[in-house]
């Protein structure tokens, strides 16, 4: 198995509210048709993320047109939100090296540092064009449809200070749009401007593996060869029709069963890893915005992701999963080897009450303090699963990555919905674009 | 008032499950009893974080002592987990300017770098040193009893690398803990360290206006006494037992309310804003930790708070807050005034359909996005309520942070559990002990 799952304490008796033995062969019937019902979606080209080899010609251009850039820019700005944003910032988190763009803050000429900028607050984009030097930097405007108002937003102003200081846009702007449909397609065809797609079948959530989140990595020097095979291999494991076997299958149907069975409502992941803490962000929105929708009856649904980390949690939400409502699952990702760990040093005259600590190493206190903090749920009556890869790489953060969005169409399945579009943020789109115009309408 | 908050949103008819005009009068009498109790308990010393005044005087020796710092240290650290930590985070986004470790990182001598290391992940730790000139930082170690096993790792490592290259520890490395209890306050009486207080009275998730979060801020150059002079403000405004004039007693009384009446469990921080952004995650541990425990009748209880950020979520967690379950409340958090807004400026050859963006600002799009989603929220059914701060300062982050902490002990006494303890983590706690104990056996 690409993953390694461990289920123990989502099972009755162990935990009373969990899945007793004479369930879960029921649970692996449903399981059945659900993946019948996803392998169909698949092969009807419905879900595009899980056909990575159609992809395979794209990312290759696109590796191809990151080397060419090689020395060319200190500073890479994502101008992208939600899906063309968090995928970004996962990889930038798991793969680069802690406090990469302070470190690269000084030199020019070297690896680039890596913005992100997923929100259309004034203050950090002024703040971002006082840190950059714009004849070095090369925006990604990512937009499927060219639709967005954020990121149309960012590009203008983008472009504006480009034009001002006569810098041409086709040196400084790459855009990842849709291979034929949309508005900024035609601007990049004209403009000269590089040019990369995200597949029509690709929803944005679903884009990780596309040039949405691979050409920031590989500009950044991520290889995005290992992350697609890790992706691939998992894909490979998903396939399987035997829920024991299927690592996507077991995550759908136990956190669907602990919501629709036990009211297990909310679902947390919580990494014990700093490198894998954008793992949780990222899957909140596959989650969210996947599921949560009216199902095919019209009843109002979907589970609440929430995203935690450990042990840093254990501070602050963990009280609440202890000792709150039975109302949460807990999903705990660790990585199984540290290429570096750290002492805790034994000390003359240290203080009182440390000795446990000394001689041992940081990541057996995390490792220590994640199987505590299981078993203490376990004790609690409170259900949790363990997720562990054999470390943080390329391959198993792509692992990873596939392995949720493969659960997450299951989980379409399990919920009765679509698990692609998302047809409650229209209403509010609608609401600004109409105030925006009308403020327009005031200004003149 | 400090604040402004608009709770029509929370209101029937406009929202079905709100409150309706008949129903407001008894939430006043229930806000009355739980607002006696809470000004019983401040005035019995139970709520020290309420009492600023007295606290005064640490302040000020705490101000002294950072001013007599200037120019000697390029990186401060803090070494905290839970509240030691979050506040500093908090402080960092919403009032240093973007970017600010980028930005100091090349230079030496000058403002210095803030480093909040809030986990034992042996690879931050490492990347950190890395990143550091060890004879140029400043660690505070911050922990009221010395007995969080996280910062006392972290503290043994910094020790013995201080050790190592000859460096004395009363130069590198501060202690905040209590005033006269735990075990890291005779190791620095013993080695001369300089050491802040936090009050007995005062718990980790209510620390922020004590050295914890007073000090890393003051050293980063952050005006402190405009933060506690907007708290004093807050803390003024709360002592009125009128409920339409306690800007706490208001968010603690719709918030247990929607959950206790309408199912409405899980509680969203959205702010509107990037430098507000930490105040979600500072939020999410006061409320869960504070709220989420066995109630006076030994019932489970306690909201889920959840983290949120405008504009951005709306590409992610909105769909479920619009479409999902009806079993959530948002509070939206906007700033009022933009000191700096930027253009979104008309572009000749500008993509099709950004027209009526262009000639808007970045700051109107965002304020329209965040009035869209309310309206469309309403629209939907779902309750929700907006607070707004004239601008995002000192003062202001001061007023909104004694804010939510006065609207905890609130909701403590509704929802009738102690909001200063946290029984539910002992037990992980004991476990990790108990592995790493046996561990240190097995190693001998």
């Amino acid at each position: 198995m690409t993953i390694h799952i461990d289920i123990a304490r989502m099972r009755a008796p162990r935990v009373p509210s969990g899945v007793a033995d004479a369930e879960w062969q029921g649970l692996g019937e449903r399981f059945a048709a659900a993946h019948a019902a996803v392998r169909a979606r698949i092969a009807s080209g419905a879900y595009g993320f899980a056909d990575l080899a159609s992809q395979d010609a794209e990312h290759q251009r696109m590796r191809a047109w990151a080397a060419t850039t090689q020395g060319r820019y200190d500073d890479i700005v994502v101008l992208g939100i939600g899906g063309s944003a968090l995928g970004a910032v996962m990889l930038r988190t798991a793969l680069l090296p802690y406090g990469w763009n302070e470190r690269h803050g000084a030199q020019r000429g070297g690896a680039p540092r890596l913005h992100i900028v997923d929100n259309v607050d004034p203050r950090s984009m002024a703040g971002l064009f006082d840190l950059i030097e714009l004849s070095r930097t090369l925006f990604l405007v990512i937009s499927k449809s060219g639709g967005t108002a954020e990121t149309m937003a960012q590009y203008l102003y983008v472009r504006h200070r480009l034009d001002e200081q006569g810098l041409p846009a086709s040196h400084h702007i790459a855009v990842i749009t849709d291979p034929v449909a949309g508005v900024l397609r035609p601007v990049a065809d004209r403009d000269g401007l590089p040019c990369f797609s995200v597949p029509a079948n690709v929803g944005g959530r679903f884009s990780l593996f596309t040039p949405v989140a691979m050409l920031p990595a590989a500009l950044a020097g991520i290889d995005t060869a290992a992350l697609r095979a890790g992706a691939a291999a998992m894909a490979t494991d998903c396939a399987s029709d035997v829920l024991d076997a299927n690592p996507a299958g077991q995550f759908a149907v136990l956190q669907w069963r602990a919501h629709a069975r036990a009211g297990q409502s909310t679902h947390v992941l919580m990494p014990y890893s700093d490198a894998l803490r954008g793992l949780a962000p990222w899957f909140v929105q596959l989650w969210a915005e996947s599921l949560g929708k009216q199902d095919a009856d019209g009843v109002h649904t979907g589970p609440t992701p929430l995203a935690a980390l450990g042990a840093t949690d254990q501070h602050s939400q963990v009280q609440l999963f202890m000792e709150g409502p039975i109302d949460k699952t807990v999903t705990f990702v660790t990585e199984r080897e540290r290429p570096l760990d750290l002492p805790i040093p034994a000390l003359p005259g240290a203080p009182e009450g440390t000795s446990y600590l000394q001689g041992r190493t940081m990541g057996t206190l995390l490792d220590a303090e994640q199987s505590a903090t299981a078993d203490a749920l376990a004790e609690m009556g409170r259900p949790s699963m363990a997720v562990s890869v054999d470390r943080c790489d390329p391959w198993h953060v792509g692992a990873l990555a596939m392995w949720l969005m493969q659960a997450t169409v299951l989980a379409g399945e399990l919920y009765r919905v679509n698990p692609t579009n998302q047809p409650g943020v229209e209403l509010g789109k609608r609401l600004a674009h109409q105030a925006l115009a009308a403020s327009a309408g005031r200004n003149r």
